[in-house]
């Protein structure tokens, strides 16, 4: 199944991508949260589908998409997961993962402005593969974790190179603005992914390719990235962790390229869909 | 006012702290969280009492208290904020606070056990003021920021070191594990603290007294820090910020002290009430 969220920001209401069009599924009666990922929720979500399936209204190709997810606990991310981006930050290679956290209030719809937050010279794109956790997750080991992951959304991690780097220690400054985390636009459950650890991704600025790279170059696959961050932390359902970005950011550039009002990003993941948003000014 | 949660774990209910005794105020309906905080809830609840206080039941002090408030969205900390903890730490004083996230799944009651993870041999303790958000909050002024805080509530930062420092990059793997977060025995509302910036806190290891310094030590006030964070990211209501620890914390002794099994920290801030926790190893 491929999971939306279609409506209003804040007012989103739960629906599905099909092959052909989007349906609304309101009338399951729940949204796309922990408490849907921990009651098995995709399982029920796929049973109620075969007696109503038919009934659901379709969802216009203009509304809106939200978050294909409601507001995770948390958005635990990967940094310098792919060698050539660690590189071309002039960060070492990492001998184990490296963790940071951005604000779960930067999550936005698919296909939102980002907006340049006041006083930023420095904001970047990273397009990224993110995993959903379908099941609560403490300790486990790397053979165990497939059983733990409820699906994939891409995801922009947006930063800002000045705040993250520039102001005195720890990256989260930089990551957790809001609008800095578009997902979408839809979730899809761990079966219509052959193997996450083996997908294309890639991003444009206006049209230009930045990124072009695949998730087989992580150098922690997701299996690792999952059980090692549950040594840490306990993992709720519909928790989000994302795996880290490939080389192409801006920051990377010589000189740097930052975004200005009116750029567009366009970016997408094999089998994970398509994002597009313009930077605007903060206003 | 000062609002406690109490009962078993995950199934807290709203509750007073009054001066004798500790009352139930399930019957108001809603749990100290984002919605109730976003909704004025203080101010409705403070009107509710005034017609039904004498009809709430009384907690038996034996009752286990929970974190005074719900799940936040994001609990934020500042970090090196005690000019002398910095130099025990063998850190730079900041120029502008240093912030990092603890994950909300470490959060716990004031007096529940503290759990050393699994490979933990630096579980380490800091006697922090944390401040609860009462009204959303981005791009604010210090001017402005006392507007924006609900109330204050004492929290135990605890950190392990070696995860959080030792283990590439990002001090979150040592701050986020579970019930790495004691909050509480209440949260006390705005009016009952005279000034934040002037409270005397403590803590004990096994009744010896390692903490003892006063939020007027304070490199960045209260103020400071929320308007600061809220330039970087929005604060929702019910949001926790934590304000940093002064000297005395483990890792600054030499040779360093950290908790072993059956170690019990006593913890207090003037007007915030005293936490005691019992170090348990991982099982």
């Amino acid at each position: 199944m491929k999971l939306i969220r279609f409506g209003s920001e804040g007012q989103e209401k739960p629906g599905l991508q099909l092959e052909d069009k989007r349906i609304d599924v309101s009338a399951f009666g729940e949204d796309f949260n922990e408490k849907f990922f921990e009651t098995n929720g995709l399982e029920r979500l796929e049973d109620w589908l075969k007696t109503n399936q038919s009934n659901c209204p379709n969802v216009d190709d203009a509304v809106r998409l939200g978050s294909p997810i409601g507001r995770p606990s948390k958005l635990v991310c990967v940094g310098l997961n792919y060698a050539k981006h660690a590189e071309e930050t002039n960060a070492k290679i990492p001998s184990e993962p490296v963790l940071f956290f951005k604000s779960t209030t930067a999550i936005v719809g698919p296909n939102d402005n980002v907006i340049i937050p006041k006083n930023s010279v420095k904001t970047d794109w990273e397009v990224e593969l993110a995993i959903v956790i379908g099941k609560k997750a403490s300790y486990i080991s790397v053979e165990e974790a497939d059983d733990h992951i409820a699906g994939y959304v891409l995801h922009n991690d947006v930063s800002e190179r000045a705040f993250q780097i520039e102001r005195e220690g720890q990256w989260c400054k930089g990551k957790g603005c809001d609008t800095f985390a578009p997902l979408g636009p839809f979730m899809a459950t761990k079966d219509e992914i052959k193997d996450a650890n083996n997908l294309n991704l890639w991003l444009d600025v206006n049209g230009e390719r930045l990124q072009d790279s695949s998730t087989s170059d992580f150098i922690f696959n997701i299996q690792h990235c999952v059980s090692y961050i549950s040594q840490f932390m306990t993992l709720l359902p519909g928790d989000v962790i994302s795996t880290g970005t490939p080389f192409g950011v801006g920051l990377g550039f010589q000189p740097p390229r930052y975004l200005k009002p009116g750029d567009v990003m366009r970016l997408g993941i094999e089998g994970l869909g398509v994002q597009e948003q313009t930077a605007v000014a903060y206003k």
